[in-house]
């Protein structure tokens, strides 16, 4: 898998303002993740339905949790965490679908691999607004879990473009982010440059 | 379709007593709905394999909103809400799947059976703790939704042996009850006592 870049919203931000956002940024993106929490299934819906029809391609589509969601608009991928549906259970009924799994740990990376999860995303690396009053995992520790698995792992938590090169020389075969494109105040040229630091690391 | 009597989780057991009374009361009721809308897809995982361990046969299972679960557990079918897939995406994508729709007036129940929903569940017909503050629609109303539709129309909100006979007489398909069931002081009592009532009115 070449080096990726994952964005993923907020859950803070309106639809019109998100889709907008990823309308301009998907060409220099790999995946957009709709990570909605509290939304339903039929708002999820209402997110997806509004960015495939502003020209965002499925195949770069990935939803959180909602496998059933994801099927019925035929996107890449569900992203999974803990409170998820299992990765084997999912793997096993829905082969077709790119499987993420969120990870907070080397025993949790080793075992989203063994479960046939298809890469994870591990963080929080640096402290994020997101997760406040949780320590940031570090650099050292993304490059323990590098190392523990073969599938790819995308770091997550705090990255922007001045320290993103640093997370990819850990290891990482991506980054992901949300607040450093969705509440950039130029999100595509926030996304352009970390694009370019991203595919430059080969 | 014979007519039917659905028992629908309360969303306020634990798992242990939930799944015990489903455990005693299971054959004398046509569909259990698991409907835990503040569960996550993982908890629902853990209700539906502890009533499966427990003996309840998945065919006479039904999730609430989420088709992944039910997919994953080679459950029934899902009961979709205004807020759920839409009907027509999950009959498209998910063929196999019994298909209940949750309607509260004659268009949404006829928007149900044009978009391919198997059967509704209309209420709330009696004044409910579940609904407290909305006035129920009542039985000429139930009358008038029966009237407007092919598929069958299950009726739900504040019925329990008292008052069941009328609903049916009303032309309902079936009924569906929650706390009248979950909790009864008997519920395989209650449950045998409903099951005698909705079977008789052939």
């Amino acid at each position: 898998m070449e080096r990726q870049l994952h964005i993923i919203s907020t859950g803070k931000q309106p639809l019109d303002q998100f889709v907008a956002i990823c309308a301009r940024v998907h060409p220099y993106v790999d995946a957009i993740h709709v990570r909605e929490k509290m939304k339903t299934a039929r708002e999820i819906s209402e997110f997806l339905t509004a960015l495939i029809k502003q020209g965002v391609p499925p195949r770069k589509i990935i939803v959180n949790d909602r496998i059933d969601v994801a099927v019925v608009f035929g996107v890449k991928g569900v992203q999974l965490a803990h409170h998820s549906l299992s990765v084997r259970k999912v793997k096993h009924h829905f082969p077709s679908l790119s499987i993420g799994c969120s990870v907070h740990s080397i025993a949790e990376a080793m075992e989203a691999e063994e479960s046939g999860a298809d890469y994870c995303i591990y963080g929080h690396v640096f402290a994020t607004g997101s997760k406040v009053g949780v320590p940031p995992r570090g650099i050292e520790s993304l490059r323990s879990v590098v190392n523990h698995v073969n599938i790819p792992v995308i770091a997550i938590g705090g990255i922007h473009s001045n320290n993103a090169e640093q997370v990819l020389k850990a290891g990482a075969q991506g980054i992901a982010v949300m607040s450093a494109v969705f509440f950039a105040d130029d999100p595509v040229s926030e996304a352009k440059k970390l694009a370019k630091i991203v595919k430059k690391m080969v």
